[in-house]
């Protein structure tokens, strides 16, 4: 028996959407011997009617108003590819409300509306997939939602912005500063005009939501994610952190703690000797502790045409296997049961704890030290190790870097405050958070 | 509405047995909060009965005959984790033939009798899942079968062995010979008592047969695997590989050719900046390369109770969900449709193409290099580098150390037999084949 083909609306012919046309014909052949049934593009909606037209060459129904395809009678999965949260919220929930199963690589819609999608999806019964949303081609969100079912996850970490570690790792390979590598990455093509969302950390913080959500059973709850990018790294950061033994990543962190759920993107110091550390230029790695399983790491390109499309399609030939299911027998949206989220509350960022990599620039004093340990200690915090950058004839100032013990963030933000006010110490201090990731 | 509980019927409560049995026991509201559906090991078979019922502490059936459980009505997954392919094999067909689901670690006995076994799970309509049968913890069988769908897979390399990984990485990290870090791993638990399985290569080749099926769409072909273990390697091998940029490592590799898929494995140099080159200890690490996604790494748990355990109780939670399921729509168990396998031939192993390192050990005379560069020219086998250590004072012989351009193994064979025959030349030449996983 030959089963007609799947067809999908395909909404936007951008990167992604290029990437997604030329992978389902290039690989019709072997995607049909793996999904039992052909999955066809049969219309398109882009803006850009000429350039859809000139990729299609035909083969699909183009269209310039999205809406068209959203409520065909013969569409049988949207995947939107538009991104942002306006028009695109607009059309998913239009195509939930007609019946049409949902493809999307939103991760911005998803974090902030993907409560009311979800909740819209299952009142009609239709699946809203979305393994490309979160690390591009790399499997993830099957991982943790189906793979990893066994385990009560206790936290991942994952650097989950491509753009951001390409400016790491040229930074600290090429003892450049941040404003050069960011020039060097919008020329080729890796960071965006308005790199906002890359390097101030949204877009992991987006992502991070996501995958948080997945691994605890909780709602979506962007709004509560602490986030801080990377635009005030310097390379004295970067290379005090190597005489430490240590690289520092962007790294989006959610962690189960007896106090609730830590939900945060920020620039982090982690052992060299992790392989994490040494995942370098735009690729992503995400790194999920299970407690039976242990530590996972799950590795490839988090971004790009081809690997973005690699993961709708996956979700295209899941959805094709699925479509007959009962609704009730598929893979939750949120990896639990509806009915069954937690309400685990995310801890505001002054209550999470961590160690923490302090630089700061002092006079060459007798005393400072005693200061500076002072009012770290006035805090219960201790300090685990300290490096001191001899001056140069003729300086007055040096560089003092401590790392501390586990400290609460709020702690840490008043010994700071404390220190900044000493009149030995001569500048702001420079705090990046640690991870030992074991 | 509340679903009556599923029922699992236990075969073999030992190691992964055990760990499956707690892994449940404590996860069990996670897991039901994920699945819907409460999943409960209602009988264990075990030849211990004593021990079956210490662990199961009165809440299962504890049997002595496999064949009481695998028949009895109430057992809606028989998981099988006795091994081997003796009355494992048997008891598999009879849970199939009776209308159970399978779930298994087995991967020799899915190695060797895989297409039979899924022929017969085709017959009555009944699933045999086997996650746990490779790598561990890791999601890999979900990765390849279902993550990566949209891709052309060109190749696969995995650590897929952690015995043989924890005593390569020992014998690196401190200089210690095979024999002597076997010791070790066997008085630690890494290894058996009768260690074959392991260094020898034919584990992984197991696990690489059902990974290369599942990748490219083949039956399951062991008896055409490549084969060779680590008992032979040096300290000397992996001194002068480090010197080069390699580490080695076991790799089992499975490759797209026009000629036919590459079925192997072997010690395998590999570029040390390459994330899997770091793999260390008895962790595994599988590289899959598709041609929309790119290389794509997981990483984890290799073996072991609680993670093997991770694997068996996801595919339990697979199997529940998709119990009522349409059998032609479940994922195909390897892969692909079952109608549409390829008949692609496996390539013997003397039309495989890698490059290679070559230790020679000659007499420290002129005119030895025009000798083996002659051989090697002759086989049209070109050098890429080359290391020849000063030999000390009076000693007549010296190692010389070639890295090859890529070339067909029977080739090489051809010239180290010649080589071999040089008058030069005093002892065995070591071959180990490069990878350069880019």
């Amino acid at each position: 028996m030959t089963m007609r083909p799947i067809n999908v609306g395909l909404l936007g012919i951008g990167t992604v959407g290029g990437g997604t046309w030329t992978v389902l014909n290039r690989n019709r052949e072997e995607i049909q011997r793996r999904a039992g049934r052909e999955i066809r593009i049969a219309m398109v909606a882009d803006q850009d009617v000429a350039k859809a037209e000139r990729i299609t060459g035909g083969a699909a129904t183009v269209v310039a108003d999205a809406r068209e395809v959203v409520g065909h009678p013969d569409i049988d999965i949207v995947v939107e590819l538009i991104g942002g949260y306006g028009i695109a919220k607009e059309l998913v929930l239009a195509a939930i409300a007609s019946g049409k199963h949902v493809v999307t690589a939103n991760k911005a819609l998803l974090a902030l509306h993907g409560n009311e999608i979800f909740a819209a999806a299952r009142d009609r019964d239709v699946m809203v997939a979305f393994e490309a949303a979160v690390g591009g081609g790399i499997p993830i969100i099957k991982a943790v939602r189906e793979g990893l079912t066994a385990n009560r996850i206790e936290w991942i970490a994952g650097i989950i912005n491509g753009t951001s570690n390409f400016i790491l790792s040229e930074m600290r390979a090429k003892g450049l500063a941040f404003a050069t590598v960011l020039k060097e990455a919008q020329a080729r093509g890796y960071a965006e005009a308005d790199p906002t969302f890359d390097i101030e950390g949204i877009d992991a913080a987006h992502k991070l939501t996501i995958l948080s959500a997945l691994a605890f059973g909780i709602p979506m709850q962007f709004e509560k994610a602490y986030t801080e990018g990377i635009a005030k790294l310097t390379q004295e950061d970067i290379r005090y952190a190597e005489q430490l033994g240590y690289r520092i990543k962007l790294l989006g962190i959610t962690k189960r703690t007896p106090a609730g759920i830590e939900l945060r993107v920020h620039p982090t110091l982690i052992p060299m000797r992790r392989l994490i550390a040494n995942v370098e230029g735009v690729m992503n790695a995400i790194l999920v502790k299970g407690d039976a399983v242990g530590a996972t790491m799950y590795y490839g390109a988090g971004a790009g045409a081809e690997p973005t499309a690699s993961a709708v399609v996956a979700d295209l030939v899941d959805v094709t296997r699925l479509l007959t299911a009962d609704p009730e027998h598929r893979v939750p949206h949120l990896a639990f049961q509806p009915d069954r989220l937690a309400a685990t509350p995310v801890l505001p960022m002054g209550e999470v704890v961590t160690s923490c990599y302090l630089r700061m620039r002092v006079l060459d004093r007798p005393g400072v030290l005693a200061d500076i340990t002072r009012v770290l200690a006035d805090r219960s915090i201790s300090i685990e190790a300290m490096i001191q950058r001899e001056p140069s004839e003729g300086e007055e100032q040096v560089d003092l870097i401590m790392l501390t013990h586990e400290a609460r963030e709020k702690d840490v933000d008043a010994a700071i405050a404390a220190i900044e006010k000493l009149p030995v110490v001569t500048a702001k201090v420079t705090r990046i958070r640690m991870e030992s990731l074991d």
